[in-house]
């Protein structure tokens, strides 16, 4: 009998990363000869160590073939990091339980970074602890900072969000300059790469059209540099656009803004960057703003994503399985860029050492020589992660979403306590 | 020889006011022999007074015809009140002494509330100073709160965008409630009216999901009672979103949150109401949580609006020059509803000193008694106004947008200096 198949989901969620679930569940149940049963855990490693398992046979096959198009995380996602396998062997002895409570023995965990170093764990159990567990990650990522492909999927959904609604702001406040606002400013995700903010500038027609600034978290924020550029557009163009990074940082190191110091474990939320930057510029210049923080919009904005986004989210989950079924494992496929024009790609592999806890910012050659924009090369990069269409269903104007029932496997293992520390 | 005609747009833009202008122009052009040359004024009535006056016959009429699904003011918007006539008769000369340099007798003003007021003053030039121009208003705002019209183009496109993100957002919060965001709040714009709050309503497939806490500008607001509730959505659902209105007040008419005291022309300019119920809801519950403010990008997102709202801005337009051809003037064309299932609405017409500076804001029977929610009646009359979708032609990734020439008239008058105080 072969081992049934587990799908999780781990940390911030994208327009479509349950594409990339569906991916997963459809290659699972196409090759019967090596994957029994495909479950999903809820929340993540969370619903392993909780013994929370979605029995996905009691999904209507619609409901799941709907989540191509539906965003956020379908069986619920987490922000938790397994701790150090000497130091806390009972994370791992509980793992090992439930997976043999339920006969596991694949395991595709779906993240960026971080969760790829959770995958490289549960792989070495088979190691350390002698259960057998094949385990494998699936890209996820709106940042962009996952090493080792050409794209993660999340990013070029959100990234054609992002140089869309910049492209119709600009419009708005083009009309309204003359006599209100005359700078508008966006505050975009990246803790520490400037991909989204560097998206932006796609809206851009032609050079100066919308006349932009960009201020990247890889950039060091030098007030008054940037206010007189500012001042430069504004008397040349009457109206300037900002991109601000949620990640931007002072020389020094320190975070322009930081809307809360820390939260449960030990992330650093951001955000706040967008009003920050309004009083300075209001302080310093006097022009009328508006500022937007598109926050959570920016990634689950499913009613307009990059068709191109859609499908490698699907490929890369269709690839982890049949990569197992090919013999491989401690794998995470990868997109490579065949070419740009147009945008042919493929899937390859790296050993999830490879990709575990990197993060790529952008390379200095994609940033403009002022720090303020981008370079050709990086407009040639970007372009294609944006292209085509792929919109949602729509039903009494609003797009419809699939929800799964969410019945949970019975329990057969004994209660346990996650340790929140 | 039939006199010209002249168009322009004032206040806040929206995603659909172009559709307007586009019904303007066409039906003026269809009738040759009640109107001369379709002019439009750059920044509304400012270039009026300005001098600054759009030669739409040099514009390629792909580009007037594509106006239809481009966002923003295309021949840009102003924020001005003209002054009292008989205090400062020295606008209204001059704005004879323009239209009489062009052989304009004919004056579409498109916008809200206040510019209704604007165009009502210009119709009355007829007779305080002999000059025939006919001023008809053309409706247009986002926040719904023009009276005795069903609704006011741009408000079910910026109803459908705010509603869909809510959606969407909602989702991704869902899926990082146990172990990381459990709040999610969305600014909406709307200084006196709870429209584009209600609409967030919208969202909810049934009573409680999303769960979600509505503050309108309506309301007052009180801090104790909001964070109860929030705490009781908390403990029920996991999550909760919460929507706020920029305009939410304090129990003594205060605002909740004011990013600028005062700007140009005595406009308070709102925002940061998230920011600030972000801070008070961290230290009232500790709950972590996320924050957006749409701003800008709620009013401009062409990407996403209804189809019906396209159809009526461009009716409006249409209807205000058909009036005209008809006999009528002062003037603003109404939408009147004629059933809800299925939306079946016609235009008529209401005297412009009927809507000049008034603002509708939400009745109280569309406020569910608790003041965080809205009825089944409110959700009945907003349905409508979303349905529908109108996609803009994408090009490279992004959706194509129009752009006119602006070839300005030769100026005929001597300078003028507009009083800005």
């Amino acid at each position: 009998m072969p081992k049934n198949a587990l799908y999780a989901q781990s940390g911030g969620v994208t327009a479509v990363i349950n594409a990339s679930a569906w991916g997963v569940i459809e290659a699972v149940r196409a090759h019967p000869a090596h994957f029994g049963t495909c479950y999903a855990a809820r929340d993540g490693i969370l619903g392993v160590l909780n013994e929370e398992i979605f029995d996905l046979d009691q999904e209507d096959p619609l409901t799941l073939a709907a989540l191509r198009h539906t965003p956020g995380g379908a069986f619920g996602s987490c922000r938790f990091d397994l701790g150090d396998p000497e130091r806390d062997p009972r994370q791992y002895e509980r793992l090992v339980e439930v997976f043999r409570a339920h006969d596991i023995g694949f395991f595709f965990y779906n993240g960026g970074g971080g969760s790829m170093d959770t995958a490289l764990k549960v792989a070495r159990i088979s190691d350390l602890m002698g259960y057998p567990i094949t385990a494998v990650g699936v890209p996820k990522t709106i940042d962009n900072d996952l090493d080792a492909t050409d794209t993660s999927p999340g990013f070029g959904s959100a990234a054609k969000f992002i140089a869309t609604v910049v492209r119709e702001a600009s419009l708005d406040v083009e009309s309204m300059h003359t006599s209100s606002t005359k700078v508008f400013i966006l505050e975009v995700m990246g803790r520490h790469a400037g991909w989204l903010a560097a998206a932006a500038s796609l809206a851009q027609e032609y050079d100066g059209q919308p006349p932009m600034l960009i201020l990247f978290a890889e950039v060091p924020f030098d007030e008054a540099d940037f206010l007189n550029n500012l001042q430069l557009v504004i008397e040349r163009y009457g109206y300037c656009v900002v991109v601000v990074s949620e990640g931007l940082k002072h020389a020094d190191g320190s975070l322009f803004a930081v809307a809360q110091s820390h939260d449960v474990y030990a992330y650093t939320q951001l955000g706040g960057a967008a009003p920050r930057l309004a009083e300075m510029i209001k302080r310093g210049t006097g022009y009328k703003l508006h500022w937007s923080v598109v926050d959570y919009i920016q990634r689950a904005a499913r009613h307009l994503v990059s068709r191109a986004d859609v499908q490698q989210a699907y490929a890369v989950g269709k690839a982890a399985v049949e990569g197992v079924v090919a013999g491989y494992h401690s794998f995470m496929p990868v997109i490579l860029r065949q070419s740009s024009v147009p945008y042919r790609w493929t899937i390859s592999r790296v050993p999830l050492e490879r990709v575990a806890n990197i993060e790529r910012g952008m390379p200095p050659e994609f940033i403009a020589p002022d720090g303020y924009g981008i370079t050709q090369a990086c407009r040639d990069y970007l372009r294609p992660l944006i292209e085509g269409e792929d919109y949602p269903p729509f039903e009494h104007g609003l797009p419809c979403y699939s929800r799964i029932r969410g019945m949970l496997l019975p329990k057969r293992c004994p209660e346990f306590t996650v340790n929140d520390d």
